[in-house]
């Protein structure tokens, strides 16, 4: 089989990918390792910034996020006995938008389907080849255990952190930043209308707590908690109790509804960044470029801010002839990676506990400046609603 | 003896609070462990905050000051390549003043003698007694061998990191934050013309170094080295030759001149603060209350701020019988003590070489972004340039 785009990974930035080049007239074939049910179901990202509701308005995959996801002007930071908002629209005129990832998926599969983009799903032993040559392709076993080989003009690797794109970088040709940090995430999806209409960042003694939503019904909960965190030690009673706790329940008048716990899981926290996004005819998007932890809600707008730029750099290069913006696309590309990379790991040490008292006070210093200073807090909404996808 | 306040320790702080004291009528006596000589030829600090210079202004001790300081608009920042300048004037209307701290010295002690405040120097044993009562006292021996005691309404100590007045608050009564960094600055004096016309911070993958001045002939130069550096491996050739690598000799025709090195120490880096400020009628002022790292040039300005709320405070105390201010100075003063202490850990965690190869492209990425967001370059501006006297 042959096309002018591979895509490795069938998530959002594959998918988004995919629907940008067809937009232009560029053809792509989907790789993706899992079913569609799975991709569908992955409870991920909640918060998109202005820019990447932008670019999936002007792609025509909008319509149901314009009347099903919720406007934030901005966040509330917390600490005990103070709970402060910070309105993102008022300082910068940009506000964020919750969506799930599993909704934003939803929509770019029936987008895929109704313009009949070809996918394969439940593909195993994926491989690219020949990325450093000008027939690259890549090999994989389909869902009916035939062998198949799609031959193409460019590879992107849209597979995540574990996929196997990263992997066909030869490791001298790549540079990796990396940190793990000494927390983790206890996350619960529960059954109850959000506590708050906008998203509660919570600083306190015990460890950071989040208050996060998915739709009117349905909220997202956080609990800072070890890396190597027992999960089983962990009943629902002892949850609503640690997030009421840390999240000042009973705090002029405030407190929190408490619900059925549908999902719950331990989610490590990682910074990661493989320079150059490409190799060769390869390049990478997303989480199989970069990780930030979750706290700066930066993961899926990076990936979304990813692929926008690669959809214009490979339009430019397989149908106009003009190579220069995939020349440019790791440059271009890393110099948002890099801010968010610093942003997200900013929050995150912000706002977790970790350190001595010393480094509890200077949190705290950091946190109340970006309530007193209109610049502190200009510059925290600049990077928190999102910055142009074209950056730097 | 009896006064109605003691000052214990000559340096700037103590002087300063003396004269503001005497300016309303309520006097004081000092009590310094060191010879005025000794005091007056201490190498410290040398940027004087917009807010501290008009404090000095309105105290009658600018005269000198505003002939001979050098007004700076604001800041170069630097990494391999790149040199930027920050200018605090555009940003926030406030800029720095570059004034040796053996001037201001001389100056304060000059205004002491011409208006007879008693003094005593080469004082032994000093001893605060009796704080937390309504008659307390300082006991000493004075220069001639002779035991003397002063008695006051209050005591203040103005004696540094290593005196004896934050020794008299019993420790269940104090708690103290405190951080040390795992590097120090070999600091050096030169016979030279700076070769920059406002002051350089940079970052460098060897380690920080700054190009400073105290006057028109007179640079001063640090370099990031290890705590336990051992000075004696640093030849005069050798700092002149890390000083130009890490500055950039030879950057689109930048160049480094040379002269007579005339002292040279290895400073080392601590964050300190003991808290509350006040115990019973002790009251800390400056570094005998908190110590910060000397990047963001804060320890002066900050003593200064201290005595200037205390001044306030006593008076309203001592003259006009109002003891509100008096309690409340251990908050406000703190305030803007934590915010100076954040501030001068940011500016010494960014530009010193610690940690690895993430940490270093953290650092970049933070130092861009002060180069390329307005909101990031005015936060940076307002801390540098100085915060309000009362802030907060």
């Amino acid at each position: 089989m042959r096309t002018q785009v591979a895509i490795i990974g069938a998530g959002p930035a594959g998918l988004l990918l995919s629907h940008l080049l067809g937009l232009q007239g560029v053809d792509s074939v989907l790789i993706e390792r899992q079913t569609a049910d799975h991709v569908r179901s992955r409870v991920r990202a909640g918060v998109l910034e202005s820019g990447s509701v932008d670019v999936l308005t002007r792609a025509g995959v909008g319509r149901r996020l314009a009347t099903e996801a919720d406007e934030h002007r901005g966040v509330y930071l917390q600490w005990p006995g103070e709970r402060h908002h910070v309105d993102f629209t008022a300082l910068v005129g940009r506000s964020v938008w919750i969506y799930g990832q599993t909704e934003l998926t939803k929509d770019l599969m029936a987008a895929r389907e109704e313009a009949g983009r070809p996918a394969f799903y439940l593909a195993s032993d994926v491989t690219p080849h020949d990325v450093d040559t000008d027939r690259p392709h890549v090999t994989f076993t389909d869902a009916d255990g035939r062998p198949q080989r799609v031959d193409a003009d460019a590879v992107v690797g849209c597979d995540g952190f574990h996929g196997p794109s990263r992997r066909a970088v030869p490791a001298a040709r790549q540079r990796v930043w990396e940190r793990t940090y000494p927390f983790a995430w206890l996350g619960v999806l529960a059954d109850v209308a959000p506590s708050t209409d906008e998203l509660i960042y919570a600083w306190h003694p015990d460890g950071f707590a989040m208050h996060s939503m998915r739709s009117a019904t349905v909220s997202r909960l956080y609990l800072q908690v070890r890396p190597d965190e027992d999960i089983d030690e962990w009943s629902d009673d002892r949850i609503w109790e640690a997030l009421a706790t840390r999240l000042g329940a009973g705090m002029e008048g405030w407190d929190l509804r408490t619900g059925a716990i549908t999902e719950k899981s331990v989610l490590p926290m990682r910074s990661f960044v493989t320079t150059p996004m490409r190799h060769g005819r390869l390049f990478l998007a997303g989480d199989a470029a970069h990780i930030v932890p979750p706290t700066g809600a930066k993961g899926l707008n990076l990936a979304i801010a990813d692929v926008t730029l690669l959809a214009e750099a490979l339009t430019a290069w397989l149908r106009d002839g003009r190579e220069d913006l995939a020349d440019a696309y790791s440059d271009t590309a890393l110099r948002r990676v890099w801010r968010c990379t610093h942003f997200s790991w900013w929050m995150t040490t912000t706002l977790h506990r970790h350190g001595d008292d010393f480094d509890a006070r200077l949190q705290l210093s950091q946190l109340q400046r970006v309530i007193d200073s209109e610049a502190a807090a200009t510059e925290f909404a600049h990077n928190y609603a999102g910055l142009p996808i074209s950056f730097g």
